[in-house]
């Protein structure tokens, strides 16, 4: 037994965006600059306002907050939600050790085992490790690059629907797409969610960053209130991945009786995380804004880059700081660890996630990656310029000679 | 559905230490001055020198560490640990988001679902919602004040051995009772978990805290190096509960590898939290030293008050600063909340933990409360003062009027 796993060990997924590190580290110490396009990790610096508070503020240890958060920061959050059209109170915010956490007590204190909750895949691959996690299983329905990621229609949707499904968890923006889901499309899942009795879980982490269109909150439908839960984090918006400062947002106080169980039983989330993010809140400059633009730059500069590649095939992310590509290749995985392994150019190589981890289908995004614009505008090109070398040279590439020489 | 819990939800233990929460804010509003000693939250102000860290250190975001902690962390905890007789290297540590997310780790990656966990009872009460969120089962052997909560015989022991037990699970020194368990207790139950093939799972969170005979490490005893797990944090003896640095210490590097993807799983442990151990590590002042003393006065005055007290069992903690008493009173839980809403005295009163949330066999501990050691000793007498007074007038004592008389 002691040189066991447990059988659910098993059936956690590896971590697309780190199961390459390893791979990586190599390539450094052979001197390549490797550019990490593989994790949602932002480069750009944290409010200031924000950073100073740590540097600041007075405390003379690191205690336990309120096992639901620091209750003024629930406060702010509170605030800062109800500018959309629900009313949102302290008492309907959660602090979470980031969005990782929130997703995983919401599966487990809302879902029985063995429930099974609808996802449009592409979603976000740790999905699959919080349902493992939680005891409860994804069922998807694919979503096409073809077809700019559209939802298909409510027939299409409704055939995934079983009677063990008891919620829909999907990411607004997209991770990994890109895509904004605007509100009549939201209204229109949220109908479904109502005829089936479902739960609404929204994963709001990317919402402040849409170029153009603004990406609306599931609190904005008043018909969801009792049902939508909202999953947040700080991580994000402030450059703050390692704050571990998630939220949950749910204005159905039943709903939130479990997590406040849970909430209890791992004591805290982090103290000096809660600081940076009431500073963070508080911070009154245009810091978003400005924020929002670089990526909106990025994303252009990525994706123009992105279609002059032959075979190449891409949409416009409306959100988010990803794309998702498919590409001339084989196998992607493979691609990506050949990219690590056996390639460079100009000293640099690119890391990125393979795409088959952001599916629950057996073959599907087997072609395809998810890159983070989380370098400057300068290493995004670099990384470019390495990806286009790359497909030029990778051996297993599908494109044949004439279609690579016409698209030339 | 969307009005309903998860069964699982309602398996979840309240917290027993934040149940009467509630009780204690309205006391608050009342006027009165709550002394708190419901929670391990240590009042001693943590080393300068890792406070300093934080306000002086130089970051311009709040990254994501590596998965498993920041390697340099890793490194100096290695070392920390190889102070014991087994050697450690920095691959067999884990940085986790406290004891609490550690404990869970182990027990969904290390065990199949309704498997069983041995424990001692009174354990620390969490471990039971832990064991819910892991779907595996306690067990427990009843340890009694009476005998200085020692351990039964191997035969005892193992009459709540079955088939289906996998892993013992216990603190070292104790929490709630301050029992420190020596090196020869400890290889002793260790000899049993080799007979049985279980994991051999302690949890030394309080290990630095012990008066007099130094508590043991498992990781002394090499016999168990291949199916023992350290379970361990900052919290307590750094006075650093929020920075939710924990750890996990394991030699076995088959055991670690579904540790290492439900670390990957949840992306990060907190930045600042592993910037504040590393210096806290580094400090060469004699902080813990110091904190030991005062722990040690501290239960000395408790220890000797309670001995005081007409009715009430108690015992000489060795270690941690807790305190697991016996009360000539019908039931506890009701005595705490009575001490919370209809008791002051000099406009004061005392907040503890109910003692039978810390026993699996109902009835057990229903008479008996933990107090933390966690105010300086003017506020632990005045806190013994309140429950001196408030065993007098409280309504449901079970002193008889002559035993009160004769024990004065």
């Amino acid at each position: 037994m002691c040189a066991q796993l447990s059988s659910r060990s098993h059936l956690l997924p590896e971590s697309p965006f780190r199961q390459l590190l390893p791979y990586a580290e190599t390539a450094k110490k052979k001197g390549i600059d490797v550019i990490h396009l593989n994790i949602g990790q932002p480069d750009i610096p944290a409010p200031a306002a924000a950073l100073e508070a740590i540097h600041e503020a007075f405390y003379d240890k690191l205690p336990y907050s309120h096992a639901l958060g620091i209750e003024s920061l629930r406060e702010q959050f509170a605030a800062y939600y109800s500018e959309t059209s629900i009313k949102v109170n302290p008492a309907d915010v959660v602090i979470t050790n980031g969005s990782s956490e929130g997703l995983y007590f919401v599966l487990f204190s809302l879902l029985e085992a063995k429930d099974e909750v609808l996802v449009f895949e592409p979603y976000y691959a740790n999905y699959s490790g919080f349902a493992v996690m939680a005891d409860v299983t994804l069922r998807s329905v694919t979503l096409h690059v073809e077809n700019n990621f559209d939802l298909p229609s409510s027939e299409v949707i409704e055939q995934s629907i079983t009677p063990k499904t008891k919620a829909i968890l999907f990411t607004n923006p997209c991770n990994p797409t890109g895509r904004v889901y605007e509100y009549e499309e939201m209204k229109r899942l949220g109908e479904l969610a109502i005829k089936h009795d479902l739960l609404f879980i929204v994963d709001e982490v990317y919402r402040v960053f849409s170029f153009g269109k603004a990406c609306p909150s599931v609190l904005e439908i008043p018909e969801l209130r009792d049902r939508c839960i909202v999953i947040d984090s700080i991580s994000k918006r402030y450059s703050a991945c390692g704050a571990r400062v998630g939220t949950i947002v749910c204005c159905n106080p039943l709903l939130l009786t479990g997590i406040d169980r849970l909430c209890k039983l791992r004591l805290s989330a982090p103290f000096v995380g809660q600081l940076f993010a009431q500073a963070a809140l508080e911070d009154t400059s245009d810091y978003i804004k400005k924020v929002k633009k670089a990526y909106q730059r990025r994303r252009d500069l990525v994706y123009q880059r992105l279609t002059q590649m032959p075979g190449v095939e891409t949409y416009l992310p409306e959100g988010a700081f990803y794309g998702f590509v498919k590409l001339p290749v084989e196998n992607a995985f493979h691609f990506c660890q050949w990219l690590l392994e056996q390639f460079s150019h100009q000293g640099q190589t690119v890391m990125m996630a393979h795409g088959a981890a952001f599916y629950l289908t057996p073959g599907m995004g087997i072609n395809e990656v998810r890159l983070a614009y989380v370098a400057s505008e300068e290493r995004l090109n670099q990384a470019m310029d390495c990806l286009e070398a790359a497909l030029q040279q990778y051996p297993h590439s599908t494109l044949t000679p004439v279609i690579a020489h016409e698209a030339r």
